[in-house]
């Protein structure tokens, strides 16, 4: 059995590599899809398909578009996601794919310094594990998929 | 008909109060609920019910559980949710409670200052409607239940 | 027992009118809820609530994400749904309701003039029943209220 | 990972092919799958099994009851619709199966000529992107599936 | 708290009659529906909407349409389903109202002469409780609504 | 792309064997899974797993929990349900069997003699396509494939 | 806005009238439901429709299916569900009844003595909040029903 | 087509390994799935993955988010789910994992000691089948995959 996992959140940091690769050095049996982590890309995504839009607004909906068809499309192939917080930005589309995920009742791991704690208490809460890095996110994946 | 719409967001500000008396000065067919809005309250409530808990985030996670639990059954019990988002704090729940709208297919209304287009790009391409302010989503509500 | 009909379609003539008053002079058990039928008002909504748009594209989406969110609540709320078509326009809209309806296994209930029988044929044959005019939509539905 | 794309619509233009052979040379995991879009076999096909009907709306009945059968097993299979809008025919079955993606949660991707945008506002609205032309469409594909 | 039930079943005997009149006796906090029990008239309801049909195929398709769109309004309405199985008939019909609740997790009580046990075992099964007679079905009530 | 097909019905004749040699003969892409066939091995398991049984009825229920776990795991696992209806026997199963596809939103192909075409005109109505033989639920299975 | 909640659970102490009474006290908006409380009755009813079985395992399974409907039939109605595990019995159909709950996405109240949280981990993960007696339960519904 | 099984319940006996080593031997097209059963690894997964806690009920939190995540997980990639019922323990969690299947539509078969049949009656009249030990339950695997 083959398991394919969402990598939810931050894309400014390489978290997602570190994850992959460590869990390709314990023979993990997990796939990992994720958003677009060329920020500059994602931005410009809307207008590089449709042509220059009207004004800032106009280009940030012609881009979450069609992030917003990747994400859906990649976690409804996901058998669990993975989300985690960094220190920087507002991250509201982290939350709003985490919450997507639990409401589908997909499992979801939480990763969060803990410092952010409280902001994300109600979020944790829900989440089926919360920890504060991907070490930690590592051991939870290979106890469950033993 | 009479509709019920939970209020998600912000709670710092007497939006609730200004969108609550509006609404009923247009007799919209409308009740509102939504979260605890005493910020300490909710906050303590976890150690109010089971006692002074071991450390910070075991006390947010008591806490969080019960704001959870009454965030779930009166989202349950709407027919849309209005979220609002202001300039302070992380209001990564209010991220939550408008996504798990949409992915129930409950009608969300987005309300944030035109500064937040950027970071609330993904999540109001996912609403229904993104507005300004309390007096915008007073007109679409009327338009609405005309 | 009390039911809640929606009633898609075309808006350029006064059917929703004759169903409505028909119904009532049989003491139908039924409550009638529908789009916005006053076209202009239907078009201008977008920029009423949020202001001139750059371009008739734009006014159209700001618009469109009103009226769908009204549907979408209506539709929600309604226990059946009519969907009358008539010889004019595209009407893509009231296809896109009718189909919504079926999804969600609602009982639907089309309303279309014999010549158009060809080109709605697909989704005559996913609707509960499909008559040619309101009076037969009535005795339809005196029978199943009987 | 490999994905399967329902393609929605007009069938008497190559579009499908258009589509298929620019995905196959961008090397995209893609897999696509339609209607009959031979338009006598289609109208006939009910004749076909079933034998001569006894008239044209009872022909058509039997048609779109095997055409029904087909869209609603390969849209489920899909994990993804692409629907074309072209500038003739009423095309309101592919309205039908673009609602009935929507309504089922399946990312869609809508392409029509500019100038159909104001009949096709709400369904652009819920589509999650609409784009003008073929190519269009690949792009957005291409950076989904990257 | 109040609760409808959808009689299903036999139409050539007066057990709805009786059912209903003892639970009004018993001050059951029961609402009853079902399908049409006039016979003919559930027949000949197609023809009687549309105009005579050109075969008797054609006239039983008019009026199961009329009938299925009862069924399914009725049904989605209820809180629970209580199926009759007689001596006479094919009864599928029966058999179709009592799957459909069962697969949309409303439950069902069975009510059958113990000869036809072998025929019905799987549904038996199936239902939530199977009893011989409206009295024993009576009792169920009495005991579920206590 | 393989279809899964579950053939519901019929277990006194030889129908399965000849819609699968013929599908395989035609190279359709399709498996087919259906009920115990053997039908005393069908009335027997009960006994066969868990012993000797009080009296027939209780011999019944033992025997219909295990055939009513065969079907409930095949038909999840299939896309679509062909039933056929032959002239002797309740065939209750057989409606539980179609309904419960219906129900599930699985397309149902119904095989049916004429004569039977009255008793069947509800569920016959709720199927996707009704046909009179093997035959011509092969050549919509060819169409549909296509 | 009035809630109903079922209180699922032990059977052999009066925490459903303390908790009743003092909801009452507390003038929540609450309506409770829940088994049948008498034992004898509840293990009997098999035997009071259906006659005598032909041994304990058939009366179980004639009790068992009329106590199912009851609960299946008063979950369904329920807003949120409150379960109490006491030190006596196996209960195992409180934990059925919670874990139903929880796949259902009802709210769940978890009410057990703290001895038992190694055996009740993890359920007491998946309610929404778990207090040890019926003043905490109390403090959470006057919290959430604010 | 190949099946998936996950086993829950009991893990101090080598049911797990016997039946899978039986279903082996039958050349049975099944897989099964599972809890961890080295209970003191299950136990203190928590603190492993996130240090020591506080005290034994934050232990037996950290545990069971974790063992929750691995169940969740598995039943939902499995086809059906087996639960056997041993004569320790309190087994919540069981039962709890049994419920979820039931239900999510997911066929059981429930392994019980005769003796066990007056606290498990509930529970067993939901399960798909019940019966005393492995071999049975091999029996009614062999014939549904026949």
């Amino acid at each position: 059995m083959k398991f394919t996992a969402y990598l939810a959140g931050e894309i400014h940091t390489s978290w997602r590599e570190e994850l992959t690769e460590k869990a390709k050095a314990l023979d993990l049996p997990l796939e990992f899809v994720g958003p677009m982590t060329d920020h500059d890309r994602s931005d410009n995504i809307g207008e590089l398909v449709m042509g220059l839009q009207s004004n800032a607004i106009a280009k940030d909906e012609a881009a979450s578009q069609i992030n917003n068809l990747r994400t859906q499309l990649l976690i409804k192939q996901s058998d669990l996601v993975i989300a985690l917080f960094g220190e920087q930005y507002k991250q509201w589309n982290t939350a709003m794919d985490a919450s997507a995920a639990i409401t589908l009742q997909k499992p979801l791991i939480l990763i969060r310094p803990e410092k952010l704690h409280h902001p994300l208490k109600e979020l944790s809460n829900k989440a089926n594990v919360t920890v504060e890095n991907v070490n930690q996110a590592l051991k939870v994946l290979s106890y469950v998929l033993e």
